[in-house]
């Protein structure tokens, strides 16, 4: 299957210049959400991941049906104050400034083998901010899978030591 | 399966008085969250849902697993800016003001079979928004599945008319 037909590519969003992918399309076609996940699945296997690990909101869109599928967990890193119970914390750089990703100081155990998923590669930083929440906690990343990679920002540079899979480039 | 058990409570979280339900600890464990998921598959199946609509971010949490499930799509609902294409609005009641829910224009077909998933079950006011949304589209809510019900906030009073399914009640 093609995927790339299913994504919207969107102009000038979210600022002139830029052209978005957008994958809200390619979820609305129930064949081609379920063959993209299943690819991740079958990646998840090849790295024996025990956990999915996703950042808000996008990467639980990828992230929640590869767990289900597996039957594994899944672990949410979301945006400062949104976790109820105490967390652990991992800033990233925006392009003006930086922001915090959080997450639950208990939803990784040491030693558990742990994918991270998302949308969107762009430059890694906040893969690499999710990265540092799983291994402040113990856990250790056997990949990080997303559906697209902007391969002319070399966001696999950032991933340096990381095994990671994307499924469309552009 | 008790799925409680699995639920947190956190006590007076946003605010004092409040006893949060936090399902991450759900999630987390791969038994618990497949077992949820399954019942809301289940039930999909007997309303014939076509294509699943959550709320952001929770809404696709237990939304994105049941649409992988059942080989069908997943339309986000999301807060404004966040969607790149051109979308329609629905507000709803806060606590003091008000907010907006968006959804892509083209994101439910007229006659589609629409099942609503949601983390919480409160007092129905993100959910009657998106049963706006999606009738704007021409959808048929055929059915809204929750795992948390807060019944002492009577939020099934606010969707009368609409099938509602919800696997805990508080």
């Amino acid at each position: 299957m093609d995927l790339k037909q299913y994504v919207t590519i969107v102009e000038d969003w979210p600022k002139p210049g830029i052209k978005f992918k957008d994958i809200t399309s390619l979820m609305d076609n129930g064949d081609a959400y379920k063959y993209a996940t299943d690819q991740i699945v079958a990646y998840a296997k090849t790295v024996d991941a025990e956990i999915i690990v996703g950042p808000e909101a996008r990467g639980f869109i990828i992230g929640c049906p590869v767990a289900y599928a597996l039957g594994i967990g899944f672990a949410p890193v979301r945006k400062e104050g949104k976790l109820p119970r105490e967390v652990i914390r991992a800033q990233y750089g925006l392009e003006y400034g930086s922001d915090v990703l959080t997450m639950h100081n208990d939803a990784i155990k040491p030693g558990q083998r742990v994918l991270i998923t998302d949308d969107l590669l762009a430059t890694g930083g906040t893969i690499n901010a999710t990265i540092s929440l799983v291994e402040q906690l113990g856990g250790i990343v056997v990949g990080c899978a997303f559906l697209i990679e902007l391969t002319y920002l070399d966001g696999r540079k950032n991933l340096d030591g990381y095994d990671v899979t994307t499924l469309m480039q552009y």
